[in-house]
């Protein structure tokens, strides 16, 4: 089967989505374009035989050559475009976040619950990690025993000197862990506080960087997220599990070890393409094979929205110096098996 | 583009080719399938779509809706089934080795070139693994210095413990090195010898396991390959250049760490499955990629026969326990870039 | 030049000091033996030629014969002892904690100033550690850029099921990594905090382990510290220090690495003997060749004292839940150069 | 119990062992010097009180001031040395070679089984290296199966350029791995063979740098050992034994684990000294237990004897290029235990 997929949204990520569909995976093709901007949408499109363009999303998702939704616009767009797509009773793939607003990715659950089956990924990648797969199964296979602690960090090389505030080191970087840990460990995030290590001298004079991001999981589980954007020496991803008989972290990612010059080692990814590149190959075609199969896969809204939710406490956590409980209602029944 | 790909053989290798084909690649379907067990063929074709069954490889390489051949069939029907696709102007895929006598090898490249242009790639994977494209990257670049000798170990678990011959290790496993070592120094073997160290009991009784190979570059550069295929721990291939000013070395590939029971470690891969899947679909996505395309890409034929002909040379010195010469003419100006 | 050392606490640690001065360090001999147990002291004292017991640590310090002192007794009696050793003149290493109590260190500090020399050596083994001592030297070199954040572990596999309390995973077990930050950073330790992440059940019913403790330096470097009592899995130290441009970590101390059933890796230590042998030869080496140099050196004083006010805030924490600020005087100057 | 020795040869490793007897090591002190150069054992005794010097070997052999014998004069001069030191009844610790010669070695057996008990201990070192102690535990603990092959590497950043011949790869530098893997297999070597790979540009016009040995051992495992003498980027000895179940391997030496400018990992040693200190010293310090125990340890005469008769064979087979032989006698009973 082929799925006909419609792309709101073709900045970076969008395109590289569609480089992914129509050069790497298999089982889909894009068949129609939608941006704010017009004419890069005209241009994407021209580079894909027999793709059209449309003028609003929402012609996008009526086309009856499109048969399912890449949303990868702006945030504060999504709820409009994921809503539309539910309500044509079209599957969508939402890039993170699902909403910037966790009231609007309840309105998403609502609309979805309404429509009555799940149509809805959204675009945490991670857990396609070959990393944290094989982690969550050394956990869930016992090898470890009980979970109770976990080490996180995530260093990028560095971000613009402008821009990139330090609210949105928690809303665009920690997110990522406060997916994946909920992903791993099976359960809610319940609370967060935000410490503040000596800054660098790297980071922008307005900005706190790094962090120290503490949650705790429902069951008592202790994760510490160390989040330093001006890393400087590379992009690098860590995670340690600690049990009650063993731990397990992710390994380096090196191909080869070389020896010169009185060192020997291996080499630190350079960007996230270049760490998680195959882990969004994974996810994507993961959705195209779900579609195929009429079923559906993934992270679901109810991710999106506790990933929102505890993002919300976190930030309060942050302005505030004090731990912040998360605030959630329990998780509905048509999400049950979603994590 | 789609490319059709008509598939000759379909056991193990070739059912495996199918499922990439159809399942993790882009660009390529399966329109038909043809084996010497019709009943093989019949049921492999009745889980594709709009494939069809060939009574013989002619009739598929006639086929107006095959674009391309890949050819998986046993070693010896290979020469007849390439030829035969050459002479249709179809490009074809032959999974190693080209053919098991290196004089066959000859014949398809003298017909290769009447046709006036490459339509052959032999399947050697290993050039397609992220580790050694990343050896040689890192040769390439300058970053040790001169290679002046390479240490290796194709370790296997365990083998059958009959019908697989002192042999067929060379013809079977260490064929991977003899053409990876070719790829990596750029140039041609010139001499081998066989070492025979101390038996393992695990092999079987008539069987000489482990084997060291030695080859020798044009160069210079001396090759030791430990091939030991009852190595019962796992599969493991490793390899180390070291140049002038330093080494590279094939890393380990495990994914995570695990601390349990006073030890630290990853794990090794169970077989060659395991260890080089992403590198069978890199090799057949790039040999779709150059059809798409119009071009050729990997292994040529003169990489098939040249790694025949170092296989005639180290068979011989096997039986002889001699350093044996390996005997090839020039490489034609036709496969000049081929390597 | 012999230093004659007189030993005060014939224990498990006072015994394993005097095989170190007998058996494997130059320089010293062990002349004289003090122990509360004087069968104990007695039976010690028979293993070593030459040596006499005495009836209290008084008359040990008093001995002609004795050069400098060794305190290896428990805690509550160092105080008493270090000083008289002090007002005799003589140098005394003592085994940590210089004193329970940090007013009864500020006490030791006042006898030695009045003494108008450095007589006192600490026993903080981990700053004669090859991994600290490579870690502080790439610190120093300017490899890693500033200090912003440290991430330390402490497991051990198990402590015994009674009598060993969560205030003693504090003021036993961090204590190690409060005096080596110290060291490692050149400052002195602002304020600590305490999280109780999921309890083991491995561990005693009374007992939460494992404990993070976080501790601030004054320039707002951040320390977090797992400590894990129960780890099951064996004897492991970790710590890595961010820096503005890098990072250095401890790295596994395995001599060989095996390759056994679909694994490999190293081993990790036992106990903390196996850990930090080296460590503890190093320490006391450099206290016996600081004696026959007529020099002092390693931990003083002021960093008993240190340690001991640290971990006063730490336990308030524990007890609060608080972030509980480090009470401390201003560094004499006597202990300018200490740390 | 002090051993009081007498140092015949004070350059560079003579003067390190009174370094590591006089400031390192318990149970030893140096109580003579001979050296040909009388200015420089007047020098070295002048640093040391209490020292004598003596004008002849024989002299300091004589003195009754002196209880063992420690000879690092020049190889020439071992045999006249050592046999003196026998027939005085005076333990002597031989640094390798025993003597350049394999029949000289034969005299130094004979002149000791006259004596009746053994009094020589050869200086090779690496049996008392952490990593191959590790290495030779856990094939006697059966850990990997009966052993099968060895791959081995010995880098040296350089040698000076002139005075190092091609030989001496072979006599000074594998040497080291003559002996060690006669220790770790608990065997003879039967044979040896010499390959010679593409030249280092960076060697001496006139020297055959890296080289390749193969040893055979009696019971047929093969060891290759790749000897590299101007690797340029380090001091890196490699092993790696290869057993029916699993391999064991030295793992890197690096105290810790930097990550900066896209890279991670771990020093590389400098030179031997870097490397093997700690064997060094405890090489001597079992020397001197042994004395005072008044048993012997470590390499024999023996030991010293089969070292010079693998090199003759080896020295043959790069002479040659024919695998040769090794011309030994039976061990005689004598030194059943030597090993």
């Amino acid at each position: 089967m082929n799925v006909r997929v419609g792309v709101i949204g073709v900045g970076m990520i969008g395109q590289d989505h569609i480089r992914r569909i129509t050069q790497v995976l298999t089982g889909g093709s894009v068949t129609a374009i939608n941006d704010v901007d017009a004419a890069r949408a005209g241009q994407v499109a021209a580079g894909l035989p027999g793709a059209t363009t449309h003028d609003t999303a929402q012609d996008l998702i009526a086309d009856p050559n499109v048969d399912a939704v890449l949303v990868a616009s702006w945030g504060p767009a999504h709820e409009e475009q994921v809503v539309a797509a539910i309500g044509a009773g079209k599957p969508v793939f939402c890039e993170k976040p699902l909403a910037p607003a966790s009231d609007a990715c309840l309105r998403i659950m609502d609309a979805e619950m309404a429509a009555g089956r799940r149509l809805v990924q959204v675009g945490f990648m991670r857990r396609y990690d070959a990393g944290y797969r094989a982690m969550k199964a050394t956990l869930d296979d016992g090898g470890i025993g009980a979970p109770l602690l976990m080490h996180c960090a995530h260093r990028n090389p560095s971000v613009p000197p402008y821009g990139f505030t330090t609210d949105m080191i928690i809303s665009d970087s920690a997110v990522h862990e406060i997916d994946v840990v909920r992903w791993l460990f099976g359960e809610e995030i319940a609370a967060a506080s935000v410490l503040r290590p000596r800054r660098s001298g790297r980071a922008a004079a307005d900005m706190q960087d790094p962090l120290v991001l503490l949650l705790e999981m429902a069951s008592g589980v202790l994760v510490d997220d160390e989040l330093f954007l001006n890393a400087q020496y590379g992009y690098d991803v860590r995670g340690e599990i600690v049990g009650e008989t063993g731990t397990v972290a992710l390994a380096d990612v090196s191909e080869v070890t070389v020896r010169t010059a009185n060192r020997h080692g291996g080499r630190v990814p350079v960007d996230w393409r270049d760490r998680f590149i195959r882990a969004y190959d994974a996810e994507l075609q993961d959705w195209l094979n779900a579609l195929a199969a009429g079923t559906s896969a993934g992270p679901s809204s109810w991710d999106g929205y506790a990933a929102a939710a505890v993002t919300d406490a976190a930030l309060e956590a942050l302005r505030t110096g004090q731990r912040t409980a998360v605030v959630m209602p329990e998780r509905p029944e048509f999400y049950a098996k979603a994590t």
